[in-house]
């Protein structure tokens, strides 16, 4: 047995390896998508996000788009916890070389992300390195009865999502085809966390559990799956495939919207489970305010994951991206 | 006239095209150590600060000593506003090869500097990248009427360091000439964020003006004159200077330990403006609790910086260290 590196361990377990080793104050949240700190009746929500250009960055993206990412990738932590930002700091870690248009721009990208979410940029910070490395850290409050986080999951819970799936797989596949949908890649570089959605859901009191869908939704799964015990039954027909995605593999046969939609990451929205009885109410409410939410399937007592497609159930596979290992999608 | 680059404009002429650009709220601290965020009675001030290896990491640097210096650093900003440290975030961007073993003694470096500052670290990140590059966001809380900016000097003020001065560089070259000091070395890789002294300083509501010295004496006084539209008057015999930079310099008398004390980065102790009249009293607050502050000079109204060497008087030069613009130290 050699040396164990992080290629062998792979992101999720190099965590684990990293918060056995952390002194654990009152504050919860290690292994949540945001730290959540004692604040009177609320807790401060703290995440943080590292983006490396040839690890994290595709080759389209505009230095407005890495700065709107770089936000939106963190408001997103934010939303998945029901918090209101209270602002983001970010670190430039940028080449000498790089141009001063080059940094208006990707500072004009985390303020209109910052600004269109009802917050601001409130520090930061650049730094010298050999390719561009962008960190940022957005922090918000949430009542404490309102925080939803990723554990309390319980079997006959519905299995919901916000928005749509595939909007960042079909952008992916559009840039790669060059298809020349501009709109398309929007979903794949210019994400929009689900703030409001979040908040809403936190005000139903009704989640039980809660994370955003960054890994995408396989990986989400299995995550959630692992934290709660528990296990999903998700119906294939009532994924909310993204109308981009629908369109994309109308044109292109060999495209599988539903495999993008299990396990492309990138969509920004939210997974949550909640109560039966609230589901409709909860649904209701965040419709009143332009928002979706989707029933995919049923939280189970038996802990595995099941994908029914029509008569037909297997095993929901787990390909969802995760660093340091060979992506395998 | 070309295309402006980052080594052209130097950080913190990029600093100030970034704001220029960000939409301002309501809080303050953009171009101070801390955003100081509105939270009823207090600020919840936060920080960010990225190490690359290339650029920040001495090559003598332990895995243990880059996550200690990481906290370090972020914490030494909350010091000087006056603040308590309420946690830590850390963003670890790490190439596939790196083993278990670094990633272990990585995270007991940001755990013990951490816990041994009264806080602890409540989330993080690990992401893929080329070099080993290190983002730490540190938040605390301090009571608005405690807070200590960066603006505020008056002419007459007393200038003040606490702790010695030379720590940092006298590592450094005890390092460069193998001298086998490997406790000079701690002063420049385990550097000690001042939070104990900067809560003083805060309690006692006589400061007029704090920064931390990462940057150096000299680099720190230049940017507080700037802000503040004041001068600075320094008595050379008045700084005090590092124990182990004495010892280094009566073996070694090429170096000047006065030029090391001014100039040369990376002693996170406090600068600070105190009204005159307070001084002493302040002093005696830090005094009792086993902490050093010591006078260096006087704020002038004329505005430029004096170095007074007994009769020799001369325009303090400005050679801090500053990122994309060549160490000219």
């Amino acid at each position: 047995m050699g040396v164990k590196r992080l290629e062998d361990l792979g992101e999720r377990a190099a965590i684990r390896k990293i918060s056995a080793i952390l002194t654990k104050g009152k504050n919860r949240g290690i292994g949540d998508d945001c730290a959540a700190i004692e604040w009177g009746d609320e807790y401060l929500l703290v995440t943080t996000d590292m983006m490396f250009r040839k690890t994290h960055i595709p080759a389209q993206m505009s230095p407005y788009q890495m700065g709107w990412f770089l936000v939106a990738m963190n408001l997103s932590d934010i939303a998945a916890k029901g918090g209101v930002p209270l602002g983001v700091v970010c670190s430039f870690g940028l080449p000498r070389k790089t141009t001063e248009l080059f940094l208006k721009q990707l500072s004009k990208g985390v303020d209109a992300c910052a600004v269109g979410f009802g917050t601001t940029i409130v520090g930061g910070d650049t730094k010298e390195t050999d390719d561009i490395t962008l960190c940022g850290t957005a922090f918000g409050s949430v009542k404490k009865t309102e925080f939803m986080s990723r554990t309390g999951a319980c079997p006959g819970d519905v299995i919901a999502v916000t928005g749509s799936l595939g909007k960042a797989g079909a952008g992916y596949y559009a840039l790669k085809r060059k298809s020349g949908e501009k709109k398309l890649a929007k979903g794949l570089l210019e994400p929009l966390p689900r703030l409001k959605e979040g908040q809403l859901l936190a005000q139903s009191q009704s989640v039980s559990s809660s994370m955003d869908l960054s890994d995408g939704l396989s990986s989400s799964l299995y995550q959630l799956q692992v934290l709660n015990a528990v296990g999903f039954e998700i119906r294939k027909s009532a994924l909310p495939l993204a109308s981009g995605l629908m369109m994309l593999s109308d044109k292109n046969h060999d495209i599988d919207p539903y495999a993008i939609a299990l396990h492309f990451g990138g969509d920004y929205e939210l997974l949550v489970t909640i109560r039966q009885m609230s589901f409709e109410k909860t649904k209701k409410a965040l419709q009143k305010h332009g928002a979706d939410l989707t029933a995919i399937g049923t939280v189970t007592q038996k802990k595995d994951i099941i994908l029914v497609d029509d008569k037909n159930i297997k095993n929901l596979e787990n390909k969802g991206y995760e660093h340091f290992k060979k992506h395998t999608f």
